[in-house]
């Protein structure tokens, strides 16, 4: 990894999952990082893992100050750490994109200083503690300059993007939050949805579960109060989405009570289309994801 | 694990990735398999990789034959190797019960001899090829013998479940289809939705995908063929899960239209019941499960 050259001091704001594996990444590439949380205990937290030093109001403005806030946060938060003079520079990492870039406008955020982005990885588990180095290794990391953001901004926020070993993408905001309805929040609903029924099966009943049943809920783990403000954030698109699969899934349980050879023309035919779509996932991801190989399932 | 005691020859009849895989651990426990399947190719490629010979006419009665074909095959199956007289004691591996026991029934097959096994394992793959010895080992692998069974022929079931290495667990068929309802095929239902919804997804698009799209659709890749007969098979305890996922999905994209606090309530009350749901679910089968740790996933 080349030597930083726009980037000597990050500010970090929030030391959750996210904030803290991106201040790990830095460190270890010699980045002197600022650590401020609302929660006093998430910055000793995430300091004390070697994430860097809490934030102090005798620091000088920060080279670049990543916002790693749940959705609706983000716009207040830049436009108080840029009032506050924090940073010369501004990103956030929130999964959502669009609504946020509206509220920036309104909320009176100096956009010419701010490069929404989105790393692509994340976990199930929050906070400092589940945090890791290396966690957006390889990983798409997306960003959302606006029109009138200055090549030094850009070129700050991708020099951070590089030293987390990620690969920028740039979108729009709207395109950004279509593709994530796809990826990323519509499985999360699923997976909760299903994950819902197991609240009251008998244990014993839950013991007889497999690989396929693990892997399907693993996600629904993932915390509550994000995710709801990350929906929130992106609702009319997981919506249409979440409708479809709602719908699908309306029909086949239908067909199944009916019986009969309809029955089973409609639950084969959606069985193809799953393995089409699976099929088209890997295609596209390829090689790049290692967890592709077989492994335990239910049959 | 001590040599068998009444297992000396056992017939495979199927050589898909159960059969082949239970037929691959009995010839290593020191086991004389027979291999038969309408398909030539798979009885070839099955003994190719060392799960046994081909079942000859001039071989004796086996001491027990392995039905390993789909659920709907099953009683035919059974039926007609009773009355070949390929075996003293008869057991299949499909994942529904109920339907097959009445049907066994009705189709005239000898109950005495025939103990309804289902091996709780298996991967999103088919074909011998996919097929691995240790598969079952450590999983459960529930038994329901009808009440007129000698104790010989469940005896002879239960070595087979042991030199497989899996737990046997004895249910009634009602009890065990609602369970796999449960762990099993609603999630197969559920994941092949979501997974569909992919098929038209522009590659980009998907490439964007990280493990939380990968984990909850890896079993949409199974068998469809295969799952339609299942399901099939089980269409009213399943119908009536499925209907319960897709009426809370219904709700979620109805919510999340109107915006507002209200979608936020039900949202987040979805989403914690998800994370109960994933809690029992890895509470019930604990460190069984050595793929529970954590992953990376989307957030």
């Amino acid at each position: 990894m080349t030597r930083p050259h726009l980037l000597r001091q990050v500010t970090v704001i929030g030391c959750g999952l996210i904030g803290t594996s991106i201040a790990l990444d830095l460190t270890r590439a010699g980045i002197a990082v600022r650590l401020t949380d609302r929660d006093p205990a998430a910055v000793a937290q995430a300091a004390a893992r070697g994430a860097g030093t809490p934030l102090t109001l005798l620091d000088r403005a920060a080279d670049l100050v990543v916002v790693a806030v749940p959705p609706s946060a983000v716009a207040d938060t830049v436009y108080e750490a840029q009032a506050r003079g924090l940073g010369r520079a501004f990103t956030d990492v929130a999964g959502t994109k669009g609504l946020i870039a509206e509220e920036a406008e309104l909320r009176g955020c100096d956009l010419r200083g701010y490069v929404p982005g989105h790393p692509m990885a994340g976990r199930e588990t929050s906070g400092p503690a589940a945090a890791e180095p290396g966690m957006f290794a390889g990983r798409p990391w997306i960003l959302c300059p606006g029109p009138c953001v200055p090549p030094e901004a850009e070129a700050a926020v991708r020099e951070l993007v590089r030293l987390c070993g990620a690969e920028p993408r740039t979108m729009s905001p709207e395109a950004h939050d279509e593709a994530v309805a796809t990826v990323s929040h519509t499985p999360q609903l699923v997976a909760a949805a299903l994950a819902a029924q197991l609240a009251d099966t008998a244990p014993e009943v839950l013991a007889l579960a497999g690989g396929g049943l693990r892997d399907t809920t693993r996600i629904a783990a993932s915390d509550a109060g994000l995710w709801t403000d990350i929906l929130g954030h992106n609702a009319e698109a997981v919506a249409a989405r979440v409708d479809r699969v709602a719908a699908d899934l309306a029909l086949l349980a239908e067909e199944l009570r009916n019986g009969g050879s309809t029955g089973s023309v409609t639950v084969g035919a959606l069985l193809l289309r799953g393995n089409l779509g699976r099929a088209a996932l890997t295609g596209a991801t390829g090689s790049r994801n290692p967890g592709d190989a077989p492994s335990r399932a239910r049959v």
